[in-house]
């Protein structure tokens, strides 16, 4: 019931997706906060929340799902029961279940939507319209429990896309999980030199605030993330980091026209994604 | 007549600092941009205007700047005109016209405000509203050029900081050079990986398109920020470099407490500066 389950709740209701939402969660304030923004019809146990359910959702930090994929795979009932996820790595939940009896009953998903804040406070309705959700290896899943989950993505104005998992995991290692990285690198860097330099977050602008709004990103989500893609992260980081040491080395030859020309590559991601169109321009 | 002269243009005007503004842009295009906006009273040439006006603003990219800053302290007249300027390193500034006898008529000003966007068109009224502008090296201007400097800044509704040529240097390589530059490796980096991986920005959720805004930002603008204040950026650079593979490195060791440590030392950013509340949190 955080933020990405909580904003699915508010959606699947108002929406006449679900006629009846069950929440779950495991912490007492968090369980307190759902149930006064009204995020859900009855908070339950999980227990007694995978029971009652035909689309169980699990949207918890990856380590978490991973523990409770196949515990909730063992419970649920022939195909009665659809269960998919919101993990944002899907390597480790395919493999956690990978030829267990009801894997069929699994999709395993991504929707591409989030803030850097967390918990049911935080969850809104909209957050996911217009966005993309990835699913992944459909060829594992039965076409209904398929359809069901598409159904759902498509009642939050998702775009549905599929991919084999190990390719979105390397995807979301580049678009996503080094984004995280590169803000919360500089955040330390530049929170260390503040240390020594008086005046110097006073200079901060919208463009320091936006590059470093993802180091707000919660550890325990974010943990977990990267431990379980470290491979596809670890290709990506490094990558990255090539890319920063060839800005370095031109501007330490003082090579304008390598820098101009770095840059003027870099300008391209304007025609490739839609960049938000700032205030008052 | 750029998105940092006309949006001071706009304000400036509008709340009755100046009675009369007189725009120069060496862009015919711009000119005609910024007549059809009525960002100025007129439009004049460089010189016609160096020659009329009580306060000269020059928001120029770096280059120009230190290329016009001699040129128009030359035709400044005893201390009836103040000269100020809006670049982003105030070092090469300083030292070019270090010496010259009009020297006390230059207040050296760093407005911290912009966006990724560049031109007349992106000017808006309120671009440098509540932020903060720094003015270099006090003890080298009249107190009259220093405190209608101030005075015109304070109509913009800005915060002003006196500092250190040189140690602005260090702090603006910190929190604004180096934000850019993580933004155009990463454009850089998440692009050359798009050429072999169909999806790869489908995925592209709004974390990315946070840490990538920048990557639109201007070369002219850029290009010369980046080699006049060469010795802080890669100080900066490398400091950021080497934040990056101590993550790395934690990641490559499976290191969650780690890992899990340097996000919650990075998430303490939130509580040095404001960060933008995300929409509906």
């Amino acid at each position: 019931m955080g933020l990405i389950g909580g904003s699915m709740a508010i959606d699947l209701k108002q929406r006449g997706f679900a006629h009846h939402i069950i929440g779950v969660d495991n912490n007492p304030i968090h369980r307190k906060v759902a149930s006064r923004k009204r995020l859900a019809d009855e908070m339950l146990s999980l227990e007694e929340g995978v029971r009652a359910a035909d689309l169980i959702i699990l949207a918890t930090p990856l380590d978490v799902i991973q523990e409770l994929l196949p515990l909730v795979l063992d419970r649920t009932n022939g195909s009665q029961q659809v269960v998919t996820d919101t993990g944002s790595t899907k390597g480790c939940l395919v493999s956690a279940v990978a030829g267990h009896p009801n894997r069929h009953q699994y999709v395993p998903g991504h929707p591409m939507a989030g803030t850097e804040q967390s918990g049911p406070l935080a969850a809104f309705s909209g957050l996911f319209d217009n966005k993309c959700v990835i699913l992944c290896d459909r060829e594992q899943s039965d076409t209904s429990a398929l359809s069901l989950t598409e159904k759902m993505y498509q009642c939050l104005n998702m775009q549905v896309i599929h991919m084999q998992s190990d390719a979105h995991d390397v995807s979301a290692a580049y678009v996503s999980h080094i984004s995280h990285i590169a803000s919360f690198a500089l955040s330390s860097c530049v929170q260390e030199k503040e240390r020594n330099e008086k005046h110097l977050l006073s200079l901060a602008g919208g463009g320091f605030t936006s590059t470093v709004r993802l180091a707000a990103s919660d550890s325990s989500m974010w943990t977990p993330i990267f431990t379980r893609n470290s491979k596809p992260v670890l290709e990506a980081l490094d990558a990255y980091i090539r890319h920063l040491s060839l800005f370095r080395d031109q501007i330490a030859r003082q090579d304008s026209q390598g820098i101009h020309e770095m840059i003027r590559a870099a300008n391209k991601i304007q025609e490739i994604i839609h960049l938000p169109v700032h205030q008052g321009s």
